[in-house]
């Protein structure tokens, strides 16, 4: 027979953006590697250059990005270097994306909008990925927006193991800080036991005629730990509210518990004068010093990543990880 | 200048798939139009065969199909149509499709699922569709997954309008039948004037240490009009729950509403069983004769997909027809 | 280097739809393997829901399913099973169509037609297939519909073998019942050690001047033991009236060969009343036992299928399995 | 209302490469246009450079190209043209191959053959061809490679019109050269009123045990006029072996009618020589002077082109112009 | 016949994104219209939100944006804003980007670079661009990054029309600042009369044994009035440098004329200081007043663009404006 | 666990077209293998056929092919191989064209002409390629056109190896034989230690007012010797002036060198009469013996293809090989 043959072999590396970096060293030490060494800078008019300093030809590729502020500029960035890896003959290019840029904009509310999370998956696409990992996404739809296999890791396991360290789970309401989350809330109260629910939402008093329509809670609370949850907490101000509502309802005490930290301004002062007794977030996104406050706990979401990137890799299940809840 | 030179025109069509004729005849007279004369069969082994009996070239094609039971086939049946229309030249090829096939599979719930409703955009796709039409998705978040425009029609102004109609609304609460559904309870409550929100949902009772799980409402209900809303009914379990657990916490009178009469064995009779006072739906399925059942009003969707199609052949704003609300 | 290195290694697995659960289980017995376990199930309303029980991440995915009556069903069933195994991280995916749908609607006949048996192999590769494999395809182009590698699996070996123990070669004419299958026709001759042909055709008698037109045979027949071809036997018609013109037209005997059963009523009886004196077919599609009659042979495909599906896996050449004819 | 509007308009140009220049210009003349002034030459090295000298923006674009020997240079001619004409923002591109290139590699024979009758479809789409229009192709399966709409033009008419008025149809057997075009051949049957068929052949005589194989004829054909049918004739052996059998065979006369006059070396001499009365062509291919002979006829095919280019720009239907058999 | 048939019209919007407001304006009075009413900001983490105010169903869209600095996030609006187009059914879209964005990043120097020119290419055909307009691309081969039409202007007729007022031609020598752009020297050269040239270039003066590389001028400068050119002008120090060893080779005077003023700092300085008689520059990008200096000259782009976009929407002819060089 | 697992192993080949055996032959002998077995052969009329004789399915497949006059029909030839190869299931293909065909039609230098460089690179894509591979493209930018992993090999190591040791170093000026390729040249320059540049360029003496345009050179040539380089030399004409006016400008030698020996008539004639010391190419395509000279140079580039592949097939970087100028 013409031709040669050798044994197969195959070989993984992880690249990161420079929007995380301690995150980035964190999954690479979880998985007991070192990141690929790269050169990524800007030129003074603000076009980004990459250049990855080892060859990755023929391997299974994981590119890495966080995306806080300025989240556009990390997004190109990512762009850019799975454009790099897919010409530099990655076999497969997976983007680790912990927090899934531009994810609330995952429909139409009006004519005439984009549908930007559906635009992220496709230019991700268009750059050369081949599947994508992400952390509790806003809504599972997203999923369906990526041409390929996801891998949808979930921190609500992490963050109700931690809560449930905290409190006494019989005391505890789960509660939705408005009327779009009741389902997530839902998976909360089953992972701490069958919690009871409530959520806050804008509404007439019926106890009152013609009363004007004021912020409240639908669910029982009085005396209760409430357990605030969200996907993410972006300024502040709907979470903060809602500590607010819930503290004047009679709620004994608040925690407030949500995967993506995004806390735009003003948000750490609002949530640091909430009232709540402790915010418990993870670092699917940088928290720089200043944005961080007394009360404030920060779990890290790299042991997660690390061992699916290695289930990828292994081409194992990412299922048997996650809590049955999986993938 | 070598060539021809003529004037532009253009030409509308609208070809309808045999599972809902009458809805079909409803949306043209409502044009003005006659449907496109077809040829559409089954062979003895369940194969289809579509043949339009006019030139199409050039047309503005809208293909309208309702699935129902057997919807494979009806879905079958509507991308035939699409190809053939496709090679017939037609300009442009919009679906409409009233109930979006494989909605509820949108997302995965657990590892190794299909995403349905994104297989069904790009199955569309496919088969030559430029656009799609459709009345209240399973989530807004499916608009994402079709590649292209997308004109997300609501009836919740239809079936809101008709309710009102029937009721007090200083004394309406709007309850979700489920967690999943309260930002839509919202959207109703909202057009109804405010009316204040509940659901329906399995907890503990947290007055009683230790009690087991069972059905209950979260919200005030006592004495109130419940209009439990939900976007489909399919075998009617969980609506039909949901009426006996409001009846059994004080609520005084129950109408359901909802836009998809999936009405699936045994969804008749429990509804009419169901203690509700009425249930109002749209005709975006077909309901036989042998499903309608004594305090069920079926309302025409037609007009509004007549509206909606002819502003698209118009190039005009969707949006100025559905109440502001819009797409 | 950074990254992580380790020895590769190739999994496969056979995933069966419900259409014809014997054939499958044949086909995993034949390859010394179980089928994957999987959840497939109808809701009420006609929608389909898979699941697979086990991880196939990086696996080299065969999935097989029938498609008899209601064949949009089960390919609707296939399609999404196809998604599911996408999304699951299948390595590569390959159909198993033993019966190709829609395969007679290979072409326009008349304008405004679809082209159905491309937009199924549309559908397979927008649903995730890689690759196709079908078993007598109604025209060897249908290959050329397909965006990849096509195992075009020929049954003619099989069924001739078989007939051949049935027959002296040196008294058999083949017979195509019709114009279009001469082409067949000729290879069953050659494989039969080059016997004569006829066909089955409308046409007037020119013997006598100004005749209507009528059934004859165009060929020598007289005497003959007639083995009359075809690639599918759907409700019998074209084949029970060319048994009867051969049988006029003085045949000794008449052996009726073809691959797919599809037996559409009134076939079974149809060709049991035929005359002829055997019918012999293979199990690319279920044969339930009310179409089985007297003087069936059903041949298996099943090593067939298997040894393709084992020699896709290994890499190694379809061709030399196949007696040279191969692909 | 912001923006500018004005009133719609559309232009048609056609398009030709250098392969046939006298069909391209009675294209031109039956639609009473100039052919668009273009520069199209070789470079030394066998590249061609191609530019229009004429804004086609907007317009409706129809790449007329034949291939003859060396059909692979002017197939990349046309691709070029198309190319061009993308990217001078042409509103759609037409391609018009009267002779499909590649029509015969449409199915692959053995393993590792190409379909090379795809691979045009695909090269044409891909250059930027929106629509396809050709003449007789080989297998009417073609038109299912091709990812758009396809006009399927058919010759058979015309030459059966003018064979029509050369002979007297009672005394008239149509005869298929080889088993693959009997259906081809009945086509031709049909539009002569009726005719009785036969077929060439290479079998055993069965009248005689153990007799080598020889060419024979299957079907009457003493003292008949055959006319020979095919869609093509290349070096003519098989067409000129047919008219020797028939001529064996007792027929009285035979007329060869084929719509590709490909006429590769040595056709000409073959056919003068055949002892048929007549040839019977089109010009989808152009003739040279030194391969014309004494019996041969070649009948335009321009006013069928120039019909379904005008319907095509017209976007009326090519069915009506074509006897009924169109697409 | 059925279905409508209206008369067909055609309108045009422009659009335009947040990073030169200027221009937009200037090109939209050149049109005499206004812009499109949008919304467009950002969210406290970055993340970009847009709408159109008003319908642009069936519309000519033309979506204008400039890339200054922060450049990553106006190509993400830009991206945004061409997926709502594309949502809002938008019948054809154009990207006008003056400046093209990464256009330096068109090739790889070393492995595992990307090339950034082509995935922005690719990324505003994935949002749904149908065609692109630039002004002076960094090399012309970035037209061919775009798989569609592409409208490439140049400002050098502009530029050099005006360098052309304020020097004696006979008297000009054209200079590139460096060995890759000799050939744009040529074409203004040309454009001048036929002028000779010049570069600057890093070399050995071999007049000089064994000397040290240094910046040396390749060709005729002494006594000469130098016009410098080049595309972009981004940090000066080429440009300055340049300028300098000009000066040092007896050139009488220097103009700097150059189409895309990206001046990161210190570029305004540089220039100011060079020694240079005048900078010649366009707007397409915006200049703030800190980085506009004495002898800075800014000619507006709006004119070429707002004619260019006419012809577009006319599908009248691009050539014809541009001088011949055209497109 | 169900299905089979078995160790991975992977197999290269190598298929080569027929315009250049003896580089495919000195490819394979490097890489120690044979060629894969192949047939190809033309129709009478120009179709191509090809088959391979042994089975390539899972291979890591080269597709060889040199591309001379008739370049088109090479082209073709490999398109239909990549066909064969994508059907008979290659696992991965890479096109390995070492003269790029079409390159120098990399751009639009006026309005409606075909940017065909690109379109070559969309039909390899078309046809199945995954990668290619090609020696010193006419720009760089060319390696954006191909939507995928390109190898950009460089001869000019080689051939600037080969001149260093025919000439002392320190006399050398590097000459581009116009505007267009004076970067090359300063790469020659460095590859030869830093020697002076110059270019021809047709322009006015400036020390004689008012002369006519002629042929000049810009930079010192007087008692230097040139070596005058380009990327390919077609009919030679270019180069032959160009080593005219450097001899009248008192170059005491001229040496040519170029990577591609395209010798179109009257390239070999007039490279022999130039007068210049030595003309040194590679043989990316072949030289005839009728096109070859005294004083003519062929460096094979068979030992750098074989390195390259040998590297891709290795998942190696190909970047170590070539001089740290690489890719």
């Amino acid at each position: 027979m013409t031709g040669i043959k050798v044994q197969g072999e195959k070989r993984m590396v992880l690249i990161a953006g420079r929007a995380h970096h301690e995150l980035a060293e964190q999954v690479a030490e979880e998985l007991g590697i070192e990141l690929l060494p790269a050169s990524a800078y800007d030129f003074a008019n603000g076009e980004i250059y990459v250049r990855f300093e080892e060859s990755i030809r023929g391997c299974d590729v994981f590119v890495l990005q966080a995306h806080p502020f300025p989240l556009n500029k990390w997004l190109m960035e990512q762009l850019i270097m799975i454009d790099s890896a897919k010409r530099a003959s990655a076999k497969r290019i997976t983007v680790v994306s912990p927090f899934y840029p531009y994810a609330r904009q995952d429909k139409k509310h009006r004519g005439r909008e984009p549908i930007s999370a559906r635009l992220v998956s496709d230019l991700y696409r268009t750059a050369g990925a081949d599947r994508l990992m992400s952390v509790d996404l806003h809504t599972a739809q997203i999923q369906g927006f990526f041409d390929g296999p996801v891998d949808h890791l979930m921190a609500i396991p992490l963050l109700a193991d931690y809560v449930r360290s905290r409190v006494d789970v019989n005391e505890v309401t789960v509660v939705s800080p408005d009327t779009g989350r009741v389902r997530v809330a839902e998976q909360w109260a089953e992972r701490l036991g069958g919690a009871p629910l409530a959520f806050v939402h804008k509404s007439r008093d019926i106890s009152v005629p013609n009363q004007a329509v004021s912020k409240q809670v639908v669910g029982q609370i009085e005396g209760r730990t409430c357990v605030l949850i969200d996907d993410m907490i972006d300024t502040g101000g709907t979470i903060a509210g809602a500590v607010n509502v819930l503290k004047q309802g009679g709620a004994r005490d608040v925690i407030i518990a949500a995967t993506h930290a995004v806390f735009s301004d003003p948000a750490a002062r609002r949530l640091a004068e909430s009232g709540a007794r402790e915010v418990v977030v993870t670092n699917t996104l940088p928290i720089p010093p200043e944005k961080r406050f007394a009360n404030l706990t920060v779990l890290s979401i790299a042991p997660l990543l690390a061992r699916a990137i290695h289930e990828v890799f292994d081409d194992g299940s990412v299922t048997s990880l996650f809590d049955g809840v999986a993938h």
